[in-house]
This record gives C-alpha cells, structure tokens and sequence, in this order.
C-alpha cells in the first residue's frame, strides 16, 4: 500500500451508526441483511451517491441483485425508507433516498417506550 | 420521550465504521449476519463492555443464541476475531475480544489490491 | 509504516461529533479552545481514560498545563463538565469526567429555539 | 423539542474525527483555531456543502469573518487545504475545498515517526 491509497482511506472516511440503532432495530422487526442493505445506502449517500442501484448495493453484498431489489421494495413498503425527489443548484430534478422513515420509527420506539415504563412506574405505585 | 432519555442518546453516542469495511467485507469472505456481529461487539466494547457473552449479543440480534456462540466460534477459528488476556489496574485478569485480527485481514486485502494493481499496470506497460 | 501501525489506526479509530455541536456550541457560549479541550477529554475516555490529568491533555494540545487546568475548572464551575465517582468491577472508587452536562446545555439549547420558533409563528399569525 | 426535529438531529448525523488526528496535530503546528475551522469545513462538506464562505463559516465560530478568512489563506499556503475544480453531473465546473493535503501531512508524520524509531532501535543494538 503506498502513501496514495493511505490517503484514500482518510479521506474516505467513516459512516457513524448511533448505538440506539444496534440495540433497537430488532424491536423495530428488521433483520440483519436488512440492517446491512440500509447501512450500504447510508455509505454510499455519505460519498455523494445518494441514489445507488440494486446493483451497485449488492456488487458489494452477499446478496444477489434480485435480492437486494426486494429488501429495497420491501424496506419502502413497510416505511423504512423513501424515495424523494430533490433539485440540484441547476433546478434538474433528480431521485435520492432518504431514511427519515428510518429515523421516525426509532423515535417511535424511544417514545413508546418511555409510555410503558412511565405506566409500570404508575401501576406499582398503586399498588 | 423526556430530556433525560435525549441526554442519554447523546451520552451514548455513535459507532465509527471505516467506509473500506463496508466496500470490502464481501471479498474478505464474510457475509451480513458474521459482520453485524462483529458491529454489535464492536458496540459493545465501545460502552465498556469488552466480553459481552453470546446471550447478549443475541438479545440485539434476530439470531438464536446457538447461532450467536456459533458465528462467534467460526469468526474465532477463521482469524476475524480473537480472545485476549488484560490486566486492569488492580491486575485481575479479564478476558477480552479483539477485533485486530479483522483489522489485519482489511490491511492484507488492501496491500493485496495495490499489488495486483501495479502487476496489471507492468502487464499493459509490456504490451 | 508497516502493517502493525496500520492495524494500530484502525483499532484506535474516531471520535463522533454530533453536528449540531458543531453548529450550536458559539450559542451554548463556548469557544473553540473550550470545545478542543471537550474533544480531548472525549478522545482519552473513548480510549479507556476517563480521568485524563492536565497534563496528558496539554501534551497533545498547544495550550501550557496551566492553561489546560484553568479551562478545565471553569468548563466544571461554569457546568459543562462533571467529575463523578465510580465503582470498577472490584468496587473500587474512582473519580471519572463526564460529559453529561455538555449534552444537557446542547438539548436545553433544542429546546428553547422551538419554544422560539412556535412564538415567533403565533406571533405571525396575530398579524 | 418535537419528533421533528428530533428526526433532523439523526438526519444530520456525526462527523468522524480519527483519533490520530486529536493527538498528533499539535505535531503538525495546526492550533486548536486552525482544526475547529478544518472540523467546520468537514461538517460542511458532510452535509453537501463542499465550499463554505468565511462567513457561513465564522457564524459557527467566535472568530470574526476577517479572521477566518486569514485563517483559511494559511491554511491553503501552508499546505493543510486545497481548492478543486470539479464538475458536477451536468458538467458544470464549480469549486470545492479538499482536505487531501492535511490527510498526507498526517500520513508523512507516521512515516517519519517509524522511520524515527527504527534508527532508535538501530542505534541501541550498535551500542
């Protein structure tokens, strides 16, 4: 490896998961190959790619194309993930993900979860 | 959700992950359930817990805890993963993982890479 | 630099800062020599110190030890820093810095600017 | 603060700062001011914006536009950032800083470090 590639790497760069994610995304029903697909598009969005192809996101997966094109279908379907329009400087329209779904339903869970243990906290109080 | 639980998200913070393990994990032979293990130590460790057991990791997971001790056992024995011995400051010893042997493989891959490339070069440099 | 320094910067890793700090700690009233002085303290205890003395942190700063104590015993007087006792494993007490007072500034900060934001509108909507 | 803004705040995401770079960049003669004006760049440049004005800039800071503007015009001369051409995918060229150059600085130092403690363990077996 020489100085080049060194300085690749830095400027590359590192995508940063919040630790909620990791300890959360089961109780949101989603899997690890689901995980992985989302965290791929989170990488290529962070280096400017903001609408990579199901072939794009599986060359670097264990997944087949065909695959990835149905977590892709379902993750929108069941409100992971959303395809946006969006404008460049020069008013071109152009398709991007997004993954404030994503973000929404982790909210959710932390929400839903402050209700329950606000009532179990109620509930042992009465008794 | 009250202040407290915001203070703590913040508190709890964020996982770092080199963008070349996303792009590069496929040819290191590994496949979206072995690496989300290896985040989820990863995690771990980051919050001061450097030997979570199979059944915490689990509990994160949408895989079996036999499954868990399994992948854990294979990342071990094909040199992704390794235990180590540490001493803390009052010189008991723990048991720790490691992830430098992973660290390692992603450093041959990249050596490897700058090899075949310059090979490639000298070939079409013949021609 | 050969294989293990590499291996070395991998395992170390990064830091990950929030970008709304990055966007909002002039308004919290601090100043850049502040914020480094919270990014070191946030590098040692990422690194397994969490107590790092003056003198670790101005070795890696071009700020003299006794500057690094003052800015320290202010961060603390003025309330964006702790020093909280802990118990390790072996209940022995240790004292530790926690960041946990920055991170309530920062929510306090969110909060204030929507209260802000929602008066502003009702006040354009009485126009 | 609402869901809203909560879902912005994970939306915008963490910049991810290598550990290195917090403890050798007082080594590389860069000051606490000169990195949170390169910090503020990357935040910038992570959230689409690959070229900030001095005023954007400064707004973040408690340093004035004039001082961040002299700030800058050093940083450029000395080595530590670069402004690029580049064109976007309608071949419009614009400009856009690169932190390439501080990358390699930081790489040059770990060269020189190794080489530095390769004479060292040199001249110890001479003696």
């Amino acid at each position: 490896m020489n100085k080049d590639q060194l300085v690749d790497l830095f400027e590359q760069g590192s995508i940063s998961i919040p630790k909620i994610v990791m300890s959360s995304y089961k109780q949101l029903q989603l899997n690890e190959e689901e995980m992985m697909v989302l965290f791929q598009i989170l990488t290529f969005m962070e280096s400017g790619n903001f609408f990579p192809t199901p072939s794009e996101i599986s060359s670097r997966m264990t997944l087949s194309e065909t695959r990835c094109t149905e977590i892709l279908r379902q993750l929108i379907q069941r409100g992971y993930l959303e395809i946006n329009e969006d404008n460049d400087e020069n008013r071109v329209i152009f398709e991007r993900y997004s993954l404030r779904p994503f973000w929404e339903k982790i909210i959710q869970y932390l929400f839903y979860q402050t209700i329950n243990e606000e009532k179990e906290k109620a509930k042992q109080q009465e008794l």
